[in-house]
This record gives C-alpha cells, sequence and structure tokens, in this order.
C-alpha cells in the first residue's frame, strides 16, 4: 500500500482532525491525529498491519507500550505468528506485578510498534525498560511520526525509527 | 472448542498459577490467572476469540475497558469485521479528551467483552459509560469468571454474563 492510499483511509475515517488540541507532551497543535479512530475499524487496522508485516522478519517478539499500540501488536501478532508483550506506563502494584506484561523478553529480539510518536518520550521509556529486562530491540515501527524530535532521540540508542507515515507526508496532501 | 481444551491451553501456556496474590479489588487469592499470558500467545488468542465469535450477530460495535480487554476486542474485531471501541478507566485530560475511544456508540448495539470478572466494578462501569453514551449493551462476554459477584449485580443491570469458563471449571479439573 502506498502512502497516499493510507493517508486517503486516515481521512475517509475522520483519523485525521483539524481544530485546537493539546498533546500529551504538553505542545498545542492544530491538527490531531485520532490514530484509535483508524486502529478501531478493522479494515483500516488490516492495512495497517499489512504494510508494518513486511518488517516483522527475524523477531522473536512484538511490543507496545499501553494504550495506543495494543491493538496494533495485537492485530500484528495475530497476522504473523509472533507473541507480543504489553509494556504498562507504570508498574502494577496488584496482581502480577508487572511492568512488561505477557511473555518473558530476556535475549529476545523485539520488535517496538508505536501509533504516534511527537518528541520520542514513550517510546524512549518502553526502550529503557525492554533493554533492563535484557530483551534486545534496534528498531521501532510508528503508523505517524510528528517529526518532533523521536528520530533523533532514538539515534542516540542506536534504535532505527520506521514511520509509515510523517507528518509532512500528511500535510502535503 | 470445549471447556477442558481451554483450560489445558490456559495451563500449558502457564496463565493458570499458584501462589499468593492481592488482586485489584484488593482481595488475597491462592492462585491467579494471568490472562495476558494466553491472550499475548497468538494461538491461544485465536481459540478464545473462534469461542467469542459465536455470540457476536446482531451486534454493532465491540467494547473492552483498558487494559486487559483490548487484545480480545481487537482479535475479535478483525475476526468478525465489527468495529470496536475501547473504554478508558479514567477520562483523558490530553488530546481528543474522550472515555469511549474509537467509534461513536450512540443507539450502537454494543457487545462488552472482559478478560476477567471478579467482583463486576469494571463492567459495572464500562455499563454505566456504554449507557450514559446512549450504546446498548445486554451482554457481557469474559474469558473466565472468578465468581465472585459480577453476574449478580449484572441481572440488575439487565445484562447477561456468559464466562467462556467459571473458576470451578478451572478448580475442579
Amino acid at each position: 500500500m502506498e502512502k497516499a492510499e493510507l493517508i486517503k483511509l486516515l481521512k475517509k475515517c475522520g483519523a485525521i482532525q483539524f481544530g485546537k488540541f493539546v498533546l500529551t507532551s504538553g505542545a498545542v497543535s492544530d491538527y490531531y491525529i485520532d490514530i484509535k479512530k483508524a486502529i478501531t475499524t478493522p479494515e483500516i487496522l488490516k492495512e495497517i498491519i499489512n504494510k508494518m508485516k513486511e518488517f516483522t522478519q527475524g523477531y522473536d517478539l512484538i511490543a507496545g507500550m499501553e494504550l495506543g499500540a495494543v491493538p496494533l501488536i495485537t492485530a500484528l501478532s495475530i497476522e504473523t505468528g509472533i507473541p507480543f508483550v504489553i509494556i504498562r506506563k507504570e508498574k502494577r502494584e496488584h496482581g502480577t506485578n508487572k511492568q512488561i506484561e505477557g511473555q518473558e523478553i530476556k535475549e529476545k529480539r523485539v520488535l517496538l510498534i508505536e501509533d504516534v510518536t511527537t518528541s520520542g518520550g514513550s517510546v524512549l521509556k518502553s526502550i529503557k525498560l525492554i533493554r533492563e529486562n535484557k530483551g534486545l530491540v534496534d528498531e521501532v515501527i510508528t503508523v505517524v511520526d510528528r517529526e518532533s524530535g523521536a528520530e533523533e532521540k532514538l539515534i542516540d540508542l542506536n534504535v532505527s525509527l520506521i514511520p509509515l507515515l510523517s507528518v509532512s507526508d500528511i500535510l502535503k496532501k
């Protein structure tokens, strides 16, 4: 699927919105990518996964941080047969008391997935957690990169950022 | 798939654990259903979804509360083609400021999914939110019901609880 096709799908389902929005990072933006609108529509989710699966070869595990990445990693896992882990934003106080839920990641090659990357804060946190638990991570796939610093931060950690779309792809359409 | 078969799969992947655990409800239990271990394993997730899809006829939307239900609703959506909504535990301060993420639920028939039901607190909260937003809900499917009050609470709301497994099914094996 071409970038233009994906942009068309995102606009069609209302996942790209214009207005005034305060982002999780605190910044104010005059557009908002409501990626959840896209990934909760099964036809669009399938298209995204179809594109992502090209990058999964050689990985033992798929990983993503709650909440936005969870539908993506679930769908990608079903499509590829690769198990996944869910990374919690905070350590849990009850139950199994884990921050990485699902599978054992020690010495596993982990492909990290994000829905939207902005300044890269969440991705950095995920990489740190994966590495603290001795998982190996060298690539992050994101549906939309807002081109606000994530890529540069990842370079410092020897991790490549692979965006299916960049915000400049969207704005120039 | 028979109940016995599902129990076998859950034990095999380590999703049923024995020990001392403090549950989200605050209660202490000598066993723990680490359902996330099961649902992050694509073969087992597929088996669960295969069973759940028998109950999806006539519904416009699938819904589930973060975090545990999200892989289930995603996989069920892909399997059936029915879109889904993610219910946040708390209202979000940033971005679109919604507690129900994804699709418009007004006047839609909504099938609610849970991973594990205990006293029914989360399910009740979900039903309340769906109804406040004018969605219609009359059934909840849960992978494991711990038989600790959820079913009774739902009856009061005219909602049926359909567990794929009850904890008594698991303990008698």
